[in-house]
């Protein structure tokens, strides 16, 4: 049902990085694809089953990567895609939906607000509300990534994986725990988002009233309770790290692996940078999963001037 | 013979960097690898020959890509590897080559000045030397660029090709004549190194006394006989680009693609640039060679400021 390009992602060991976290660390990259994020081999599902016999509308909430895929896959297939976003995502995100076609509508809040709004459309024009994270297409799509490491199980000790609404994270986490139970699952958030960290240690939904941090992408609130249960039964950990550590990941992708990612991308770098003693010697997979920023933004974030090499 | 990790690299249509030039453009991406560049397809197999019967010793001159994969490629293989490089390669290339644990001999001249000196270690020291493009196991790892590109054929129209020594474009030149001999072979070269480009045009080989381009990597002034003759049978054209539309290559990548390359990375999109009616409503293939850069020249030829939206 995945068109091929956005499967068989690069997986690399980056020496490069290793100096400056104490490990072996191997990249997932899930940015060269047309919609440069991991998102479209969960929409490539939803739509592939919608072309069949489904409706021919669709809307999603969106923090800006569902929508630029979900409006690519519906392009394709001949879906009406609508996207509701908060009119604060990155207008790079914002561009490449409108430039694939899809209906934007922006919402003044943000994507908690986006969530209600889509909702309420669907409702309202009885059109299918595609809902990442709680559409277990989303999470099936996502699960492939986890296909694609344990093809190489044995290789790695332990997987870094970006936690928002939890598809990415439960879906490659119950692939790993069927085929390779040896790595371990961590989930990474940051700080300023922790209401899916909190919900898993503490076993049921935490939400928070407010979310703060320049990973939009993983920028929720209100946790699902249906995704929580299955993160409960595929996550080792869950781990929240500090913008700080966010964008020095952002940077060390950049120097020492000539990538430019999105915030949310760095997350698993962040997680070794802020806990070296617990990766040391391990070989760690940390999955980049999406490239879609801001230059400007990005910029101000990574600074003009080369770090050190170590 | 070659190590996975370098082969069935991303090929995508990339739509962002369209309006800005006038045509269908797909990425194939040769960056996403340990060493950051095609180069290992051909040391791969160069090394797993030499791994079975051949001598253990391994002399290369490289501008610095070369050097980095056949270090890679003989570190597992158990090779003792020596590059010779210019001391005014990129840092960049010349840490990494000493990462991976290859002897690095530096020469005060340029990257012919780097040849002659490999030449002459391999005659004094009775040790193999690869040399790139005339070895033809380096044109053979690069064809397997053009066995993926086949894979697609009748998909595309153009393939656009970095031309250095020449391995990069015989090897896809070969392959693609042999199947797909609809899609138009044109190799780019900048006008500061057009030595190869001149040969080509006057079936003879033309040498130059100096090279100035930032694509360090397609910076050589003698074209090998054996490779141009093997140009000639496979190149439809070559074509030659300015530092300027380098430049803006480099800049449209990072701004609509996301891909931070080295200059001889964006030599195909500045060939469209410069000749956006010849390439008008056509699908072209751009292949992205490397992104082994100095970030810190890198910035100063790209610019703090983004550039504006088409």
């Amino acid at each position: 049902m995945i068109d091929p390009v956005f499967l068989d992602t690069p997986l690399y060991r980056c020496e490069a990085l290793e100096p400056g976290l104490g490990c072996t660390v191997s990249i997932k990259l899930e940015t060269a694809n047309p919609v440069r994020s991991f998102k479209a081999r969960g929409t490539e599902v939803v739509a592939s089953l919608l072309a069949g016999t489904g409706p021919r509308a669709v809307v999603c909430a969106s923090a800006g990567n569902l929508g630029q895929a979900l409006a690519w896959s519906g392009r394709g297939r001949g879906l009406e895609v609508t996207v509701v976003a908060s009119r604060f995502a990155p207008a790079a995100k914002l561009d490449h939906i409108r430039a694939l076609d899809a209906r934007l509508e922006l919402v003044d809040g943000d994507f908690e607000a986006a969530r209600e709004r889509a909702a309420a459309l669907a409702r309202y024009d009885g059109i299918r509300l595609v809902e990442d994270s709680a559409d277990i297409e989303t999470c099936e799509g996502a699960a492939t990534i986890g296909l694609e490491l344990a093809g190489t199980a044995g290789s790695f000790d332990a997987v870094l994986i970006a936690l928002g609404g939890g598809a990415l994270a439960t879906g490659v986490g119950h692939v790993l725990k069927a085929w390779a139970p040896d790595v371990e699952v961590i989930c990474v958030q940051p700080l300023g988002a922790p209401a899916m960290t909190h919900s898993w240690r503490q076993r049921r939904v935490v939400t928070t009233d407010s979310a703060h941090t320049i990973a939009d992408g993983v920028a929720g609130r209100r946790p699902i309770p249906a995704v929580l249960e299955d993160l409960l039964l595929v996550a080792d950990d869950a781990v929240l790290v500090s913008e700080v550590s966010i964008i020095a990941g952002m940077r060390m992708l950049l120097d020492r692996a000539g990538l430019v990612v999105e915030p949310s991308a760095a997350l698993g770098i962040a997680a070794i940078l802020e806990d070296r003693e617990r990766f040391a010697g391990r070989h760690v997979v940390t999955i980049v999963c999406g490239s879609n920023v801001d230059l400007e933004a990005y910029r101000r974030w990574v600074g003009a001037a080369p770090t050190h090499r170590s």
